[in-house]
């Protein structure tokens, strides 16, 4: 009983709380010693005032150490945790394994190379390596606790608790509970068990909790409050005449956003293309980094350039800036009026806000594509964040400038709110980079106010439309970069998918083994094939079961010590042990592979591969073995299967596809962003769809005459 | 190309705006015609003043006229649109047809039915019927739209539909749309694919939005702004002093959520045992809800006991007032401040403010227990919400009367707020009594004060903790009473589950047919069981498919007028009828039936049925029939899969439950709860079963020697 107890209580909640517990310390810390780091780089600019060349190469130089030193301790203790992570996360939950990403190792080099370069001041965010710190962190805890009781060496559960330390990670890296764990599903899941989400609540509450409370006990606040305050009027919020501005926020972040995702990918492929350039910097890895900083500080240099952008602002200073109560362009060139701290960097003595606004979002635009490039732990949530509120507060300027006197309703004059625009348009941005809705949610979380519920929702939604249609979220696009195997989610809405079946798409030459087999022919077998799973069927060609091949090739192990001195004998005696049937017992044997029959549709047979992570699946017919599918054969037709509905054009699919691949490829190769297809997706898809169909037909037809 | 693009532009677009339109049009309008009721009502009473029997009179008629009315009305048009309809829903959405719930018959029923019981001032919710009103919205719809395209004959792409239309319901009757969204995910889903979840944003936001349009529209409110809105200090919403007691709250709203939960069934269940009372009662069915109008109303008459717990508020006046800026005990017995509004009915010129709370919640609790089981469209959101929000003020001015002074830090001094507990309260007991924690997210939603985010998330997951460890959810609480086929959520973090396979659960003796089957087979087989799927067999015994019976009894009836005079040699014709075998084109065939193998794991087995909706699934091996496994099955093994834990015991879970049925049923019937298993639940219910392990032990051997 005693053990039992203990199994039982030793279960996930003790988990979830060690996890919270651990990564509300490990987010506290860093975002302590990160702050600590920016103080430290603002007193020495501060101190040598008076004295522009050395303040610019302590400007410069400072940075630099930092980002060079992360990209060094990441380089040498583990590369897996440069960047993001939540693409590698995103492979991982749909069922691939991707061991190296989940070590201690790589925790070490994530959390020492995220805050040497948060401490940098470089645009660069915590959110996406905070994920992928918390994932190392259930998984870590996961292998010691499976010490105690065997549940956590199950693969399943363990992807369970994954789930949840997504959440956590989001969770604490905004005191977010909430957005948290939306903002976790939206972004790694396509088929999410609602069981994970209440454990994904209590563990983000608890996480997001504690690290709000080491903050009160250490004194930066008074109590718990969100990260970021506003602090604007609730009992009219808006008017509704305000709306189509929000709804401009909305759909003009939507373009940007999609537009970062390009210039991102660009730069990175850019990096990947086998030039000169580039095999220099892959040989001399620091250089890029090093460069990268350079660039970014000299432009963001106060006395210099900086000055236009508010370049001395560092990005949490800069947030708090743009959610403030000021309308700028009021107050500009007048006396600062009160309280009005670190905004006053935005009111140029000589120029205008709106071109400081502009500036600002111009340079940062790129300066945070391109420094997300770089090879560091880094996120690209917070930099977009605050290319949103800038973008936001132009559009909540001018506004304030076209209505100086603010909106008259019922008698009552209300004052525009610049500081709501910006909110709004942070949302709205870091909604379309991500391609989810749940920023909005997370930006309640971080200001603290909800009133603008409902004009958020409308540009967040808008500016995923316009996103979605356009490019591929931020992550999905590090996914295809990457190459890693991930399984994009079915277009919604098409009937093609339930008249496709399984006996169309599979692949009908299956190799496979018999109980019969000898070692000779599974050693062709290996030769002609990369493959590492076979099926095992019986004489009649009924499908028994799948077998890995793991420990095949130690059959002849045991007598290389003793006949050494007769290669030939040896020789015949392996010619003997080859014509020997398998012994299969020593195989990993799956003894039940997922089976489909010929009629499975499209839609449930990608509904199945997403859901249990399935590689691949074999179709039997009346039990015998016809065919398999993998992965790769849902994915191409589910690329394509938008033709399919086109059955106004008079040849078939099937036909398409098998004759003619080119043309698959190709629309493969222009569409790479039909991951999350939508409304504005589908529109101009079909479009374009209606065209390829139609030079296709006019390139069939001429060449057959 | 015409056709082309309506078909892709008709899609889900048009569709989502579609139902948020009419969604948003119907609860506006229904809000509207409950609050002119409501209006008649009160000036009725007020008019009557000085005359207390007429009073009286006016006071109970009303109330009871409209609900005998809304009884009577759905007791006519559509019996199925009794009740809140999330069960029915939850059902639904697991996969089983029940479709007489979704007709337009029901519809109509439910919305008159439901206006006229809000408009009676009973504590009765719009929230469960509202989302049973947007599904057969979504339903009708898609049936409508079916004809402009196929796409909407799919019934998975109507399940899809659905789940969208159950966060419309949600997000149109709070003006929540994220709550909403999460809400109905927690409470209707297992499985939820993250696809519907955009969709659902959509409609939910569309919803929310024109909903809220149309009553600044019609000049109830000057902008767009939350439902029931606070107004709390921000920049010290409370102490962390306080937390333990938000933490009573969440607790003590655990206990007593799984209380009101109990309360109902027992109400339902009494009303279900056939005694001669209850006879009666379904013999006239509008007595029930008359007496039990004419109890609530007579306790509530505010001249009478009605003056010792407010009784003359309504429900959203009850809300408002709970949530006010005051502290009552601070201005009981003092002049009235400015602004105090509804608010002054909580203070009795005699009677402690205590002891008026402390009346409103005890009657309002069994008044709500009771009401919500009277034969009408209802739900038990609102009134459990009203129940909270009194508790957690409760327990709020009980902080005053403590604190008196408020908190001190820092040198400032801060008040409590009541307010502030009651929203807590309210989020914790409705969190308690539906088991989810969305309700949160609903509350700041409700509120446009996301400020107590913390103190409330922690007090919604105790009160979750406790509440899913001693009952089932309401809904699930309804699913067992009214015994709908639903499959209940597989407990957390038990390795059994992954250890017991299909072939330990399934039904060896499978009923089949053959290709050669005749008739006279087939009627035996109809006449010996209840199902109408078989498998169909070839003669090797190996399963080709699954067949519905649907058509199969017409094979006679073209005769039936021809032959009428001669009855015996229909007959003899018959008979030869009977021999044929059958014709199998004649019968609903699914060509692809579900197969598992062998060694499919329970964990593997309930996912599929949960995710797939499936009702049963073929057993096979190597191609070879060899059982089935339905709902049934899965479910009791999940409700005893526990027990294969306790491997510390000498005998083994089958032969447990194979030979000793009355053990396991006598678990099942003791432990309904265990359907989310959580911490508190898996503690007390693995003591428990130790203790149940050890009696039967006790009398497996007693019963030996």
């Amino acid at each position: 009983i005693q053990r039992y107890i203990v199994t039982k209580l030793g279960e996930d909640w003790l988990f979830l709380v060690l996890l919270g517990f651990t990564m509300a310390l490990i987010s506290w810390s860093m975002d302590y010693a990160s702050a600590k780091s920016l103080q430290a780089y603002k007193w020495m600019y501060v101190e040598l005032k008076g004295n522009v060349p050395l303040q610019y190469l302590a400007w410069v130089t400072y940075p630099i150490i930092l980002i060079v030193f992360s990209s060094l301790f990441c380089h040498l203790v583990a590369p897996q945790a440069i960047g993001s992570g939540i693409p590698e996360l995103k492979t991982i939950l749909r069922g691939v394994v991707l061991k190296e990403y989940l070590t201690l190792k790589a925790f070490v080099a994530k959390v020492i190379g995220l805050t040497a370069s948060l401490g940098s001041g470089m645009p660069l965010g915590k959110e996406g390596p905070f994920v992928h710190i918390a994932s190392i962190c259930a998984a870590v805890l996961s292998r010691v606790l499976s010490i105690f009781t065997g549940v956590y060496e199950n693969s399943a559960h363990v992807q369970d608790l994954l789930v949840c330390a997504c959440a956590v990670g989001v969770g604490t890296c905004f005191a977010a509970p909430v957005g948290g764990v939306l903002f976790s599903i939206e972004v790694t899941s396509t088929y999410f068990a609602v069981r994970n989400y209440w454990r994904g609540y209590f563990a983000a509450t608890f996480s997001a909790f504690i690290f709000r409370v080491l903050s009160v006990w250490n004194k930066d606040s008074v109590t718990i409050t969100a990260l970021f305050r506003t602090n604007f009027r609730m009992e009219f919020p808006f008017d509704l005449q305000e709306l189509p501005a929000f709804a401009v926020i909305g759909i003009s972040c939507g373009f940007l956003g999609a537009f970062f995702v390009y210039l991102n990918r660009q730069v990175v492929l850019f990096m990947r293309r086998p030039t000169a350039l580039t095999r220099f910097l892959t040989k001399h890895r620091l250089i890029y980094p090093a460069v990268v900083t350079l660039i970014i500080a000299t432009f963001t240099f106060p006395p210099g350039f900086g000055q236009f952008m508010a370049g001395e602002l560092m990005p949490r200073e800069c947030i708090n800036s743009l959610f403030d109560n000021f309308t700028w362009t009021k107050i500009w060139r007048s006396a600062s009026p009160p309280g009005l701290g670190r905004s006053a960097m935005w009111l140029h003595p000589h120029v205008s806000v709106f071109i400081i606004l502009l500036l600002f979002f111009i340079m940062k635009f790129w300066m945070s594509a391109v420094s997300t490039t770089m090879p560091i732990p880094s996120g690209a949530f917070m930099p977009v964040f605050i290319l949103g509120a800038a973008f936001g507060r132009l559009v909540g300027e001018i506004m304030a400038t076209l209505f100086p006197n603010g909106i008259l309703f019922d008698g009552i004059v209300y004052r525009i709110l610049p500081g709501g625009y910006a909110v709004i348009g942070a949302a709205a941005m870091t909604g379309a980079v991500t391609h989810t809705v749940s920023t909005a949610v997370i930006c309640f979380e971080l200001t603290g106010q909800i009133s603008h519920i409902l004009p958020m929702m409308v540009a967040v939604i808008l500016a995923n439309m316009v996103a979605q249609g356009l490019q591929p979220s931020l992550y999905d696009s590090i996914i295809q970069v990457k190459k890693l195997p991930y399984l994009p989610e079915l277009g919604f809405g098409h009937i093609s998918k339930y008249n496709i079946f399984v006996e169309d798409i599979m692949v009908r030459k299956v190799k496979f083994l018999s109980p019969q087999s000898t070692y000779r022919e599974l050693d062709l077998l290996l030769q002609s094939t990369t493959l590492k799973t076979f099926p095992l069927v019986d004489s009649k060609g009924v499908c028994l079961s799948s077998l890995e091949l793991l420990l095949c090739f130690f059959h002849c192990d045991i007598t290389t010590d003793a006949t050494f001195d007769w290669p030939l004998q040896i020789k015949a005696w392996e010619e003997a042990e080859m014509d020997k049937p398998i012994d299969i017992d020593h195989i990993r044997i799956d003894p039940s592979p997922f089976q489909l029959v010929e009629r499975t549709s499209l839609h449930k047979t990608h509904t199945l591969f997403s859901l249990l992570g399935l590689s691949h699946a074999y179709v039997t017919s009346i039990g015998k073995l016809v065919g398999v599918v993998a992965l790769k054969e849902v994915k191409i037709f589910q690329l394509c299967n938008v033709q399919g509905a086109s059955d106004s054009l008079t040849f078939s699919l099937s036909t398409l596809y098998f004759e003619r691949k080119f043309i698959v490829n190709s629309v493969i190769a222009i569409w790479p962003s039909k991951h999350q297809t939508n409304i504005s997706s589908i529109i101009l898809y079909s479009l374009c769809e209606v065209l390829l169909m139609k030079c296709c037909f006019w390139f069939l037809s001429n060449v057959a005459s």
